[in-house]
């Protein structure tokens, strides 16, 4: 092994021959480590509280049941779980991810599902088909980092559009596609996560979601609606998802990853059915077929387990982190300071005075034995390093409040540091 | 379910509204069904014999010992099989990894491997990274369908070249080379299997794959070798890997599909330690890290199980097969016919007289109950009109027997038809 990589810090310094960048595709310029590749190996040592992560916390599934249900797999169906499956996905996966679409009242069919190696396989499909290079991307202030990566990584323009508590403002979404359309632009879709957004953890309330999607549907531009938390609301069920009010011009993502686990990778995109052709020919060449064993493991517990059940023992576990990361953030942090409150999800969304920067300030929070996220990670534009995002899914809730703490020191002291008076 | 596409015939003849083409990018208008698509699906009836598909046989693998394998796994590490993993991969099966590929002569280090979903996953990583529109891939004539299909969403000009019962033939490369160099075509990579080549069956000897590591080390072209089959030679091992001789300019990939199972989804690439960094970034862009459950699966069974033996059984078991289907074709087919002698691996390929159009055949072997997949899936040019593939891996030897005497009639038949005497 390198040593020079195990800590995952020096590894993307490496200088490549001048030569070899000619070699590479015009793309490979976009292909970047984010800004939190390197964080993440520093955050996972166990002297620090790691509110940098988004990592389900497994402790709530019966690791025997599990056991249980790959054993029977394998014994039963072995020969289909471990061969060759459909490129599409597996029919009976299929079938079971429409039940779990009703519960945020979207009405599918099975055939207009394709079941994807993490959701993030499906944003990289969508990204090939749609985007050629200079393609506008309309996306949240802030976005999730996967996806910004993913549409750098297909020369995408990406274009952040404002929030506010309530998540995407409509009239900054038509502000931005007028003035984009003025310039002359191609947009070729509006990326969003409506429910406890990350890293925002933000909720879009039902009639801001029918008016985006009137929006979007005259504009002809399409969304992209990636729900991975939909089904983790603490206090009560999230809105019908967007894909219900509109089959025709939503292409919605889903994921097991924060449902059930993310282990086994299975992800999947509901579309409509005018763009399901090309997407399973595009993840035919992508990976040939999602794995046979991993989508079956998946059908068996939705078959045999109670996972409704299961969905609500994480919505009680992760509830008690965050009320422990709120009420932390009320004892500790500076009155100039401000933070979303999530009624879902995973994350905090953390706005400090604009003199702090954030980013600077990692390494202070990694000595005081803490991780976050910087701001700036979330956006493609440089915006963000006033802000910072916290998670609170894996950490137990005293360690929690130990690093809200710890943190609070450290920006008490980079604002004593820039004469910001509290 | 959509009945219209249960057989899988009709499912790519739906029209898109036109306004729909004009939002996709470019790359799309690439994204076409391969021919073999909708034939896997006629193939699958229980009545007909398929020499089409390259499934391998799972009767070899013992299901009680893979069954203790997941579940084993599950109860003692569950936590981190069923949680998110790194984007390169698990150190432990990386390391193994290297173990594996010390039998084809190979020295890697693991840090220079990355784990991937499926081998189909890193010739996508590796088509991103290199290929610009218009850059030339070159690759064996005829070459591995899921490659061309790959290759041809990035939109490369892919180039043929000629091979022989010896494989790529290094004087055609040189003289390919050549041609683009002067018509200032950029060529990225040749492309190429040396064992057991799929679709032709051939084995590519010492001598050759030491001239061409030459003349692509001379020409700045990586070599991108592909070797799922390597270690299926069913009476002396491979040659060494081209790997072996040259660790800054051939790109490596292997699989685990035809070796163990292909049900995992688990393949990999070593790199030239310069290409590492972008290929982990690209593949987190595209699925953010392969299942951890899966490959440290794999790592359980490599570390656990007498692995080597059961390669070896798996050898016995196709070697019957391959002897069956050559015995078969020189029993009962026109003298006109020659067909490759594979040593190892899955495939046999017929040539037949070039007055033959074995796509236009298909119809009427499907109704002689037997399944092929014509030459033309296996050429981006159009070429391989009067050959097929046919397979041995996993039909009985007495199948094959009757799909080859059933084939057979079929061919003379269409002799007769175009007045071709035998």
């Amino acid at each position: 092994m390198n040593s020079s990589s195990s800590d995952g810090l020096e590894r993307y310094q490496t200088h490549e021959p001048e030569n070899l960048q000619e070699r590479y595709a015009h793309r490979a310029a976009h292909m970047k480590p984010s800004e939190i590749r390197s964080l993440f190996a520093v955050a996972s040592r166990p002297e620090i509280v790691s509110l940098a992560g988004g990592m389900p916390n497994l402790s709530a599934i019966p690791m025997d049941m599990m056991a249980g249900i790959v054993e029977k797999l394998i014994r039963e169906h072995g020969q289909e779980a471990l061969q060759y499956g459909s490129g599409q996905g597996h029919p009976q996966l299929r079938e079971q991810i429409c039940d779990v679409m009703a519960l945020e009242g979207i009405k599918a069919n099975p055939d207009d599902v394709l079941i994807t190696t993490g959701s993030q396989q499906a944003l990289d499909l969508i990204s090939r088909i749609f985007i050629d290079p200079g393609d506008v991307v309309l996306v949240e202030a802030p976005s999730y980092v996967g996806a910004l990566g993913t549409f750098a990584q297909y020369e995408a323009s990406v274009v952040h559009v404002e929030m506010d508590q309530n998540g995407l403002i409509p009239e900054a979404l038509r502000q931005a596609i007028k003035t984009l359309r003025y310039q002359g632009r191609r947009i070729k879709f509006l990326y969003l996560i409506p429910n406890y957004q990350n890293p925002a953890g933000v909720l879009l309330p039902a009639d801001r979601r029918s008016e985006i999607l009137d929006i979007c549907r005259a504009e002809k531009i399409f969304i992209v609606e990636d729900n991975p938390y939909g089904l983790l609301g603490f206090d009560r069920p999230s809105p019908n998802a967007m894909r219900a009010e509109d089959s025709e011009n939503v292409i919605y993502l889903g994921s097991f990853s924060k449902t059930i686990v993310p282990g086994f990778r299975i992800g999947w995109a509901l579309v409509p059915q005018s763009l399901k052709e090309k997407l399973v020919i595009a993840s035919e060449s992508s990976i040939l077929c999602p794995s046979n064993f991993s989508q079956m493991a998946i059908a068996s517990y939705l078959a045999n387990q109670p996972w409704r059940e299961q969905i609500a023992s994480f919505c009680a576990l992760y509830k008690v982190r965050r009320d422990a990361m709120l009420s932390a953030l009320d004892a500790y942090f500076p009155k100039a300071a401000t933070w979303t409150k999530p009624a879902g999800g995973f994350y905090v969304w953390v706005t400090l005075p604009p003199e702090i920067d954030t980013k600077a300030m990692v390494p202070r929070a990694i000595a005081a034995k803490v991780a976050y996220v910087p701001g700036t990670a979330f956006f493609a534009d440089g915006f963000g390093s006033w802000s910072l995002r916290l998670s609170y899914c894996y950490p137990t809730p005293e360690r929690i409040t130990q690093g809200v703490m710890a943190l609070s020191k450290v920006v008490e002291q980079e604002m004593l540091n820039r004469g910001i008076t509290n």
